[in-house]
């Protein structure tokens, strides 16, 4: 007889294993975190003297569940911002807030939180990816479950460094310190092809390798990804890591939605895993992976959660069931994807995509002793039926609830007991959570009180007001301004001719001024479109003064590049209505006197004006310069020949819709 | 101050009306189980006094959940039989299953099992579909859930009736009995088109009618049935249901996963309301239905789980999820389908649906109190955000689970306090419900040790064997025999000429015997096929008795028309492994001295055999009987010329796999 730690004694074990044994009543005997032994209940009471018992009647006793892929201390966003755009999503809400909210304490709350919920749902093992991983580590260590953890780097500036040259020192020395750790594993984590250059995934390949440990990337996620890649590289995503040398490192794939079976095999020889995030992909609509192809294939697919906020929770219970339901309804085979291999995924596979596969995923001698009860009993899943040997993983893959989760246990320590978390303090989890909630709602609140702070949010512009000082005046005939555009008293420095598609986003509250995004097509002699520009410009409300013969001193205005599409401003600006307005416009920089002014001859198109407009205006940035400048543009006027013209204090989008 | 029965005080107040109204905190007003009062806090305390008060403090308060469509006694069914095809799951398992034990108390024990877990996960009206639907009502009613009732009538017998004709009597008799009940509407329901006939289905129509009543059924579930729908009835399903003046009903339709938008419009303009069942259409491979066009279209749109049985459970938040996040990821729209809209099918649009929207499904004066609390502050859906007003239907939809829900009223009568239900005994419950399951086991487990079982199982064959007399012989050329089968001493009753596609499937366990699927293509003179039959002949392992000249009393066989497809019987049977076989047969009834034989003149194309067979046999029921057909069977081989040809014991698998 050998004497053991513990023996979970009783239960209806599945091993998970490659033949899926199971024993009922069956036993589990570990010793120093490690299986030392599984089989029949009587068998291993003849083979093992435990030094403690702990009984599984009534229980299923299987590997605890691994999710293969998420954002652990994005838990502290779950719910911020549902149901938008992606980029509105990412830009708008994530990235902004990280940038505010995320640091080391962020992190580690975050981290605890994530825990705790993957625990209560039977989690022993993830792979995370997110910045200051270090974080992470330590606080799963402290927790005491089994992670993959991945130090984000990017081509951006991040919460945790200033450039990727920092961001992968940084990985290089959580790797050195934490390689070897009984629970975590270090690994990099370049995040994505469309947000690293060449060169960084090339470097991060190479860090991978040599230290030995895997990479942790996204790829193929969108069919937009796929389609920029081959517009950018020539090739879809898969082709162009590897030939950035990517594929040498062990690698964990989260997603590949958009792959074909080609770009699988090519996965298969490389050894990466794959992580399916069903919901998450559902959700932010980038579709569904072949999970059924990759499987035939033989590549180790796991399941995922994907980060709390785009899913919005880290339910393994759900996300294999989805997964399970998904593979039969999008390839209309009822038959694809049963419930035991579901589940395998969840456990076994996943654990192999992680690179992990040695130690856990299943329950079998050798490996440590990562191993969740269910209770089965509860009415969502009664009665139980035994005559199909699939009849369990049907059980607990379609109708079983991550509540169902009794006892957790990570490398043979109890983490939950009956329920009760051991190595955390719920309620302090949930008040503190709140507490960085609240702080967020706060900041959010403030910045959507106003449409300028929205636009800095997203990066959109400093804070810079600029002023004018403009006359616009209407004219029936241009040809006799354009001839005296040759007046030797003006100097043209520079001539252009665009059209202007405007949008304007009007607010129900007019304190908020009018945000507008232009389209600026920029015309050669010939006539063709030979550049384009896209720029938005919030304008305050009030006028700040008047002149004589309506030359305005201009409303306040904040300038940006729209860096984003026209469909982007609109949901995350979410306006109370639009107007278009289209012009023809030609403008020529000129000095006068030593002073710059432009000078446009514009005409209305849509909705259509009557005559065409000439403009003169010139940035100032004192009262006295205004003042001084706005004499100069009469004399401008009537040099040009309209300095009887009508003059309008009003803007196009004014004189095309009154009263706008 | 008005006197009242309750106020539910100091709650986020969801009320689920049209515009959506929130009250936080809230209140709840409630008289004689009515809602007479909901608002604010402070305006409902100084407008009514109330008798007693219940805290929701920290508690979402919302109209219970509509489950839309289910078949809730089979909650005792579930996980019985999953990833299999639609088919083999329905016609293997669940008819066979509910032919034997379907009865009252199966229907009442299936009834309260499924609302212990419908009321614990926030459910307070639900759509059924079964037999015995009175007993359903029976069950409902004392439970206390309110429900739509609706008695299946179909074109099969069922295990409440022995024709349509018994099943609509008993249908009305229900419905005059229950009409008026204050929480039960019974109902009309014809299972599905393709399982009535038009005259069913224009029968049930007028009764539902006349007695004002709503009319439950599937329609449009499946690919297939549209396209039978179409080659059968030359339209979709749609048109074909209104032609048969279904659509003069209220009708709730389940599904509808394959109709276009203007069979949408049909629906609208008739007023149905429509059960969107994701789960369920996602695991047995129906597809998705077009949910988002529906809502677009203006239709009633509600959320079911289906039947336990395909599901496998009735989990309305998670059905709800689902929803949204197959919308978005099928459409590619992200915000499609947002928590808010998703939400309300789960509640207000299931009610219409149900045509119970005046009594149901959200707070607002003057509809029953259907009322659940939720614990919002669980791990798995912390921390909240108050930010946007949507961020409560997200909380909702996208992390909330249905232990979640604390507390279920119904019609004013709590059903449940802290997760404790009131009024069911969920000990007792159990333990009935699992010795059903074990009894369900029992009869599979027998059924499934013999393939002859099986057979009887699915109505294939009733269980009378027959025996054969014959012989066969080895002929290089045929015509010889072909010209003395003009002898006067044969007379020919009947000739044919077939070619036979045979698919043997072989059992592990040769006591099994083996399972012959035979296609015959009749041959008319010109080589055409005028006619095909499928037939599925079980032939025991033993032969019975060799007299002289191999001829054989043959193996005991079981015979039954093949009605479903090879796939069908090779899922369901799950052969060891196959054998093909092809010939080329003429075939001759013949009568010599008075006796009936068949004399087949085959040539085996797959796999090619040398030469041609002669076999001469029939039927016989006594040893004495074979015996002298034995007899003469040799005279015939005589009287042909074949007397002296080589004779074999084999059948033609055998010679062409020897060792088969």
């Amino acid at each position: 007889m050998t004497g053991i730690d513990l023996l979970l004694e009783d239960g209806l074990v599945l091993t998970m294993d490659d033949s899926y044994r199971l024993f009922n009543p069956g036993a589990v005997a570990i010793d120093q975190g490690l299986i030392v032994g599984i089989g029949e209940q009587a068998e291993l009471e003849r083979e093992f003297e435990p030094r403690a018992r702990f009984a599984c009647r009534g229980r299923i006793v299987m590997p605890g569940l691994v999710n293969a892929h998420t954002h652990a201390p994005m838990s502290l966003l779950r719910g911020l911002a549902d149901d938008l755009r992606l980029d509105v999503w990412l830009l708008g809400y994530m990235i902004p807030v990280e940038r505010k909210f995320v640091d080391p304490d962020f992190v580690r709350l975050g981290t605890k939180l994530a825990c705790a919920e993957m625990i209560r749902s039977g989690v022993t093992t993830f792979a995370d990816l997110y910045y200051f991983e270090e974080e992470v580590a330590r606080v799963t260590a402290e927790v005491g479950m089994r992670a993959l953890c991945s130090q984000t780097v990017l081509k951006f500036p991040a919460p945790d460094a200033t450039s990727f040259e920092d961001s992968l020192a940084a990985c290089r020395e959580f790797i050195v310190r934490w390689k070897g750790h009984p629970l975590i594993v270090p690994s990099v984590g370049p995040h994505a092809p469309y947000t690293c250059t060449a060169e960084i995934l090339k470097a991060c390949a190479e860090l991978a390798v040599e230290l030995d440990v895997p990479l942790h990337t996204h790829l193929a996620e969108t069919a937009l990804e796929v389609e920029n890649s081959r517009r950018e590289n020539g090739m879809p995503v898969i082709p162009y890591v590897k030939r950035q040398t990517l594929l040498e490192a062990k690698v964990l794939a989260a997603h590949c939605v958009h792959i074909d079976e080609g770009e699988m095999r090519t996965l298969l020889h490389a050894g990466a895993g794959i992580a399916h995030n069903p919901s998450s992909n559902l959700k932010l609509a980038s579709g569904v992976a072949p999970v059924v192809k990759m499987l035939e294939v033989g590549l180790n697919v796991g399941i995922g959660t994907d980060g709390p906020a785009s899913n919005n929770d880290l339910d393994m219970f759900e996300e294999t069931r989805l997964a399970a339901f998904l593979a039969k309804g999008i390839s209309g085979i009822p038959t694809a994807l049963p419930a035991r291999v579901a589940l395998a995924m969840a456990t076994r596979l996943g654990a192999r995509a992680l690179h992990l596969g040695d130690i856990t995923g299943s329950l079998e001698v050798g490996k440590r002793a990562d191993i969740i009860l269910i209770d089965p009993s509860d009415v969502h899943s009664s009665p139980g039926f035994q005559r199909s040997p699939d009849a369990v993983y049907s059980r607990l893959v379609y109708s079983a609830h991550a509540a169902d989760v009794t006892d957790v246990m990570v490398n043979g320590r109890w983490l939950m007991r009956n329920r009760q978390l051991l190595t955390l303090n719920q309620d302090e989890l949930l008040r503190n959570a709140q507490e960085i909630a609240s702080r967020i709602d706060a900041f959010l609140v403030e910045r959507e009180t106003s449409v300028l702070s929205k636009l800095v949010a997203i990066g959109g512009t400093t804070e810079a007001e600029s002023f004018e000082v403009q006359v616009k005046v209407r004219l029936e005939d241009p040809e006799p301004v354009l001839a005296k555009m040759e007046s030797p008293e003006l100097t043209t420095i520079r001539h252009r001719h665009y059209r202007e598609y405007d949008t304007y986003f009007v607010f129900a509250d007019p304190e908020q001024g009018r945000l507008r995004y232009r389209e600026d097509e920029f015309i050669d002699e010939s006539g063709e479109v030979y550049n384009v520009r896209y720029r938005l410009t919030l304008t305050g409300p009030a006028r700040e003064q008047e002149f004589q013969h309506a030359v305005l001193l201009s409303r306040s205005r904040f300038l940006a590049a729209a860096t984003h599409s026209l469909r982007f401003y609109r949901e995350y600006f979410q306006p109370g209505s639009e107007i278009e307005v289209q012009k023809d416009r030609r403008r020529w920089l000129v000095r006068y006197r030593d002073t710059e002014f432009f000078i446009n001859l514009d005409r209305v198109d849509k909705p259509a004006l009557h005559g065409h407009f000439l403009e003169v205006k010139s940035r100032t940035w004192s009262r006295r310069d205004a003042e001084n400048k706005a004499q100069m543009i009469l004399d401008i006027l009537s040099l040009l020949g309209a300095g009887e013209a009508e003059a309008t204090p009003s803007e196009y989008v004014e004189l095309a819709y009154p009263g706008s």
